[in-house]
């Protein structure tokens, strides 16, 4: 059922084929769909039933090695002969050079699945994408092939203990060798499969110092270090523990010690940062696809278990409120879905026309998807925990675990605060005729979407020009009241192309839409 | 603080003093503020400490006994001897007599501090209550002494498999046996601190069927089982199992056995529901007052982290987007805590009075203040997971747990969808003039709230003579617009009777209450 909602969306509303064509790897709408069935059918069949299994084993860290469940080692390779990693890498190091919004719609499936496991994949895509486009052609023929199959995986070396939200803060460092490479030193926290027993290797992305380093954010450089070197020995770097968390059990969260371990430099000295942030649309459309992805996990099991279960002589799936939970679950999953993959056909169309209409579009939609699609994500696995009444809070029904798993995507790749600080202080002063535009269209997709649309549009206008105060008090409910503007345009259009639809729309419009004024109220009634 | 903000409210807008003479126990202003002084110095020093252990160690069932964390046993004696179990409990049985309203907000200060740990007070006073009304004097003189100096420990044992929002259809059957006594036998679900390893005994409360009960609702009766017996022997009642959930580790949950456990009539045949419907809105009100503990919990973590954790030079609490989640959860927290102790005082006040104004005004406040407050509790400690940032998501600063242990008062004493039911389907339609008091009083006490407060008092005109399926379908929104209204209309006289308040008031007036207005829009917009 997702495949097909998927399918649909890139066939009919987001123009997948056409695009799809443009990008020199055509694909019709029946290719599109085909896909989507087989990942549908490799999350569902292969990934999800060991979800809870996962949640419940967790991961340990003995000697230096961290212990990931039992099944996840047969799991990764059928993930990895299956050929999934490489979807949308380039074709000269093994991928397919599909479009990236196919990888985001499969990527919806298998985090839907188990969002521990699939958070090797999405770490290996950013590594991908980050070497494919700053590695040099030598490097890269050494280290894409091995992260395209999935037999390596990736990871991101951002945060340090004084520097989260600040990467301007961080202060591992880099010693070039004699041999023409650096010794890396310094300590990461919060390393997504930093440390594992699954991949053969492990590429880590690592941000630090050149002894030079102008100080700030303009003097940090990207480094690639893996586990095990070429000539099989171990790098001086190790897992020094793991952080034991509320969701996400299965997904290793590292402390990564580098004790002067071998690396080599990625792209420019001290442009580190802009590198990573190359990638980082990419990486934080991922993160509110995994919150999509929470979000129909939560649906489909409250949806079977109010089917199933009974009060009163009849399933409490009838019953008004419990339907009225159940409405909101399918149609916020439905609106969020949509508007990920806008952000999605966004960025595969940014990557073909430039800085363009497309890249102002990416730019303003990746905030408010990673942000708005991960708050839902939680919102709506609580809802799901609610419908399963008192069996919502005992494990064994997996409601309670979707809602633990997903309370992790609004805080990393840059928390919600730091996603509407970017949309709002950055972006907007940037890029607001677009915003207007994206808010225009909006308002033209249905008429219940006019007023509140020109009132987005309007708060924009003020707030592009506003004090930094008066901003970042403003910024997350302003972006809250976006994405369900935008996220119900999506939908009216989404039923005005197939009318069996109606029903979502028409209940997210008239029901929940109201929650876009109450922010905007809420962000314009900052004090000055 | 929280102490100071407890007796300010209770003194200074909720009269108890006054109502406190009425009631025959009369209390100056600086008995009710030392109390709370010592209450919540009891909570911080000898409670709150441990509450991150007790979820870790949580609770073990081993042949058929179940094992609380190490140091359960110590706290529960030094309660015992502390003597807070019996505040309000009846003089005669060893009580202090005090006003409800004080139990409530010292049980506010206990919940904050573990609620896993305060859940056994909890269901305790509940069977206080509940005996104090409805067992005989005999009944009343055996059972009440132990509950009131906490040696024993109650429970309610309602839920069943098959009955758990629906309480008609519970199976559990009572024989009379030939000692002028009954045996019981049935399966019970979710039975807080049914079976434990720190109370002398544990006295359940069972609803059951007699032989010749009707079916449905009007055939349940209520009995006492203790587990040991007068003479020293195990009754024949054991735990079966013990459920593993997201949060509130260190309370046992579990399945209790009934085999011909020996137990004793509560009141009339047949009338067993009603008995317990009399403690419930007790009940229902101290899982609100959990919310606000959780709330005050959460904000009291989160200020202290932002103080501390600097990012770019400057403590984070400085941020504007932090500092808008620093305001929100401490002006809901102040707003949910005056709600719900309005409801406390008119607990004292209904008793007193009998069933006029005061009864009117609990019937209606108790639904809100359950439902609003828990799903406040939730909401604030999940803003407090985001202050943290990604320490946030690491157990070890405790703000997960505080959202993870949040997260059950939602669902349990009668969800909050049960809850909405029961204010729109049940007590407006009865008690509408007193509703439309409640809203006019409310508009009346800050000009931002007078159209909120009429658009409220409109919706309730409607709502109350709507079809089941509209009012079913607008309930748990409709609540939630009540709870924004009448919690921002406490914060106005809060903030009227001590100005030091006027920057909570007015962050919530403005930013936070237009949220009532879209929830008023999506209860008015059910189909019809």
């Amino acid at each position: 059922m997702t495949a097909a909602s998927l399918a649909f969306a890139l066939n009919r509303l987001h123009g997948l084929p056409a695009l799809s064509e443009r990008l020199g790897t055509p694909l019709a709408e029946e290719d599109i769909a085909a896909i989507l069935e087989e990942a549908a059918r490799f999350a569902e069949e292969r990934i999800a039933p060991g979800r809870g299994q996962a949640d419940r084993e967790g991961c340990v860290l003995e000697n230096g090695r961290v212990r990931t469940p039992a099944h996840y080692g047969p799991l990764l390779k059928e993930w990895r002969e299956a050929g999934w990693q490489g979807l949308a890498a380039p074709a000269e190091h093994g991928g397919q050079n599909l479009p990236h919004a196919l990888w985001a719609a499969v990527f919806e499936l298998a985090s839907s699945a188990d969002m521990a496991f699939a958070l090797m994949p999405m770490l290996s895509a950013g590594a991908i994408e980050l070497l494919a486009h700053h590695a040099s052609p030598e490097q890269a023929a050494r280290f894409l092939p091995p992260l395209v199959s999935a037999a390596w995986n990736g990871t991101m070396c951002l945060t340090e203990p004084q520097a989260g939200s600040d990467l301007s803060a961080i202060r591992s460092r880099a010693v070039p060798d004699r041999a023409g490479g650096f010794r890396l030193s310094g300590q990461k926290i919060f390393i997504t499969w930093g440390e594992n027993d699954i991949a053969e290797n492990t590429l880590h992305l690592v941000l630090a110092r050149l002894p030079d380093a102008p100080p700030g954010s303009r003097g940090i450089s990207l480094f690639a270090c893996p586990k095990i070197l070429p000539d099989g020995r171990r790098n001086a770097l190790r897992c020094g523990g793991i952080e034991h968390k509320p969701g996400i059990h299965a997904s290793p969260t590292c402390t990564m010690l580098f004790e002067e371990a071998e690396g080599e430099l990625i792209g420019e000295p001290h442009r580190g940062l802009a590198a990573m942030f190359s990638m980082m649309n990419a990486a934080r459309l991922a993160v509110g696809v995994e919150g999509v992805g929470q979000c129909a996990r939560a649906t489909q099991l409250a949806e079977a278990y109010a089917a199933g279960r009974a009060q009163g002589g009849r399933p409490i799936a009838e019953y008004p409120d419990v339907a009225r939970m159940l409405s909101e679950m399918r149609s916020i999953t439905l609106a969020a879905r949509l508007l990920a993959l806008d952000c999605a056909v966004a960025l595969d169309r940014a990557r073909l026309e430039g800085e363009g209409e497309a890249g102002s579009r990416l730019a303003l939609l990746t905030p408010i998807v990673k942000a708005w699609c991960t708050e839902r994500g939680v919102e709506v696995a609580s809802l799901g925990i609610q419908v399963h009444g008192g069996a919502g809070y005992v494990e064994e029904t997996g409601a309670a675990q979707i809602w633990r798993d997903a309370r992790i995507a609004p805080i990393y790749e840059g928390t919600n605060g730091i996603q509407a600080l970017d949309l709002v202080a950055r972006k907007l002063p940037r890029e607001l005729p677009a915003f207007l535009a994206l808010a225009r269209e909006a308002g033209a997709a249905h008429p219940a979407l006019r007023s509140p649309a020109e009132a987005l549009g309007e708060a924009a206008r003020q707030l592009a020009s506003a004090s930094p105060e008066v901003a970042g008090g403003a910024a997350a409910p302003f972006l809250d009241a976006a994405g369900w503007i935008l996220g119900g345009a999506w939908l009216a259009r989404a039923a005005q192309a197939d009318p069996a639809l109606a029903g979502k729309a028409d209940f997210f419009l008239r029901r929940l839409l109201p929650r876009a004024s109450a922010r905007l109220a809420e962000a314009l009634a900052t004090e000055g």
